[in-house]
């Protein structure tokens, strides 16, 4: 294998996966049939012990245990069993993680609470951000209690400076690019600017080496179905780093955020650390599955979690390079987050024609194909195979068929 | 039967439970074995329908299709298809309700959203409220957007009158008392104020005869894992009035809630009517779960289903009182829910003594017993029989034993 590693030949994969130390983790998962799945940033696989779990929680806490398995199934302490088993996988301490609603209701909460603590009011977000980040960000902003500034791509740290204070919205890894922000250097630049950072961690959990608490994150919030594998629409996670969770009020000051819910008093008392940031009763299905979904993960370095996506990234922008395509996301692993942002512009028909033949990515508009390289359960002959199956399309223009050309509702 | 069709005898009950119109339901459901459940106003059993579709859900739709069931599923409408076959129930058109996100959050979402539209900006909430809806409202006016008022029990729209305006947070049915609202009258009071209410229907959709249309409500949110059955912490709705939705914005303006979510721009257009209440991805478990439980409201009348909740409930009442115990709840059944609650100062732990005998209900601080009388799976045997209990309780001192005044996390 010349060029840093990088194989050149389906036995070179072979070899590969044989070597690979994450290789017994695919066991883990149920692959369907004839299918390569290249979309583990948008929607992470199911595993076995998630289906097993969900059945379990199903069927015999909810239909059996009815209303005690809150106190004999655990479901009332599931937003921090699973916050702490997640917290690993990020850097944070155990009790600095919580699982609770979604990434678009996180985002706002802690951007609230982060303006007070923050030298200036004003919410700033890159123009490149994911956009319910964007959103949520303008929403907050509009109420009247911030300025709201919008950045252009990887400005956003040198606008806080420039505006002396405010609190930035930053995902860590972007998801149209898959370029991987500098969280230590941005929080020492916020820092000396009076700002605060909430990263979005959505496409960056589960692939990339995370040490938040390392890095000086204060906070951020992620989701968990992408290559966490916690099912779809499974809930959202907070960290608050532990200096700084206690100090912050959240806007949305539900009962399960009460230091005692079930006192029933009028008066609200925050619970302390990042507990304060959960809001109504949890969604224990999705709970249980995620918890049983990162089972997955047991025993697995996140460094070596990273280290296996990037050289499957690195496969993935050799072939397609060869083929003559753009890439959008960093040439340099270490840059690139879990996938690979391909431009084409009939991207859309190109990764539908791959879907029908088993090969599942995504695509985002106006013109990137991604190829997700999720380190858990793909073998490089799997990124292989499914490169000699883009180049056919490419070559045999399978993709100019109409049926691929009709848009879906979802992309 | 004397006294108004009220059972005096266990032979009373089995002859209504002959004739009840709803007896045909009890099969969808799977009560455990030696198990009387009086406890559906916090969290309803499961049916057979909604336990083969989340195994569905998991095996089929995500571990199979993946990321195609966004579409091939119909995932990404389900907060729309599920919230139009609540709608039914509450008296809404289908299209005016959405399932999205928790109580609290949407308490949040639709109190900031409506204050725009009151004469005066402020946020009234009862002391006698359940504590997530005092807590919210105090949150959000503490971010200094409202004046924060809270009034005494059943005093909040008259609070509102004497201000001139403001947004009144209210349930329905009130969780300790379960004391019906009137609506109809408190809107009309409300409207001639220039005030806005946001009814909270989390104990009274699918136990009350609700008609929010001709009752001239405007905005309302409910749980959905009550007596609707839909699963350990379901995911709640929303419903805005049709002339109304569109007028309003919401806080949170995630991506769900954007006309066209997957163009990605960065500009928000919130979507038409209700549906720019939703925020985050949504919980496809849970809403699938959901969905399939409300099947078994099909066909079944809501005068129906309250009428038998009112009878069930002046079983309770009647039996309580001849224990000499005192009722927090109205004993005129169209003046209350689905729920009777009882005081007795070892409330905590005489419920405690009844679910170690299978009789399963539950407490609320400081001294209430709640006795829950769901219509579609209790018979009226099932609600003489755990009265039977309850006198058996009392009378042998059963719930002295330390055991049963041990606290657990929830109550």
């Amino acid at each position: 294998m010349a060029n840093a590693d990088i194989p050149n030949t389906r036995a070179d994969c072979e070899a590969l996966d044989r070597l690979d130390p994450l290789a017994g983790q695919r066991a883990a998962f149920l692959p369907p049939d004839g299918v390569i799945y290249l979309d583990g940033h948008s929607l992470g696989p199911a595993t076995h012990a998630a289906l097993k779990r969900i059945e379990h929680t199903a069927q015999k806490e909810w239909a059996n245990g009815l209303i005690r398995s809150w106190n004999d199934a655990g479901w009332i302490d599931l937003p921090r069993t699973v916050g702490a088993k997640l917290a690993r996988l990020i850097g944070a301490q155990p009790g600095e993680v919580i699982v609770t609603d979604s990434v678009s209701v996180n985002l706002f909460k802690l951007a609230a609470a982060a303006l007070p603590h923050a030298t200036r009011l004003a919410i700033i977000v890159e123009d490149s951000e994911f956009p319910t980040d964007q959103y949520i960000a303008e929403g907050l902003a509009s109420s009247g209690v911030a300025d709201f500034i919008r950045a252009g791509e990887d400005q956003g740290a040198n606008t806080l400076a420039q505006l002396g204070g405010g609190v930035l919205i930053k995902s860590v890894v972007n998801y149209r690019t898959a370029r991987v922000s500098d969280i230590k250097a941005l929080e020492e630049q916020a820092t000396a600017n009076g700002g605060l950072i909430v990263w979005d961690l959505s496409h960056a959990t589960g692939v990339i080496d995370l040490d938040l608490n390392a890095s000086g994150a204060k906070l951020a919030t992620g989701c968990t179905y992408k290559f966490l594998n916690g099912g779809p629409g499974a809930p959202a996670f907070i960290y608050a780093h532990a200096s700084l969770a206690s100090q912050l009020q959240s806007p949305i000051t539900g009962w399960f955020g009460h230091a005692d819910p079930f006192a029933f008093t009028s008066a609200y008392t925050p619970r302390e650390g990042v507990s304060r940031f959960a809001t109504g009763t949890p969604g224990v299905l999705s709970l249980s599955a995620l918890d049983a979904a990162l089972d997955a993960f047991a025993g697995v370095d996140t460094a070596m979690l990273a280290r296996k996506a990037r050289q499957l990234g690195d496969l993935v922008t050799a072939r397609v390079t060869q083929l003559g395509l753009e890439t959008i996301s960093p040439s340099d692993g270490a840059m690139r987050g879990g996938h690979v942002s391909v431009r084409h512009p009939d991207g859309y028909a190109i990764v539908q024609a791959l879907i029908a033949r088993g090969i599942i990515s995504d695509f985002r508009a106006p013109d990137a194909m991604r190829f997700g390289v999720s380190p858990l359960y793909l073998r490089f002959t799997d990124v292989w195979d499914a490169m000699d199956q883009l180049q056919d399309v490419l070559a045999t223009r399978a993709f100019d068929h109409p049926d691929f050309h009709r848009r879906s509702t979802v992309t």
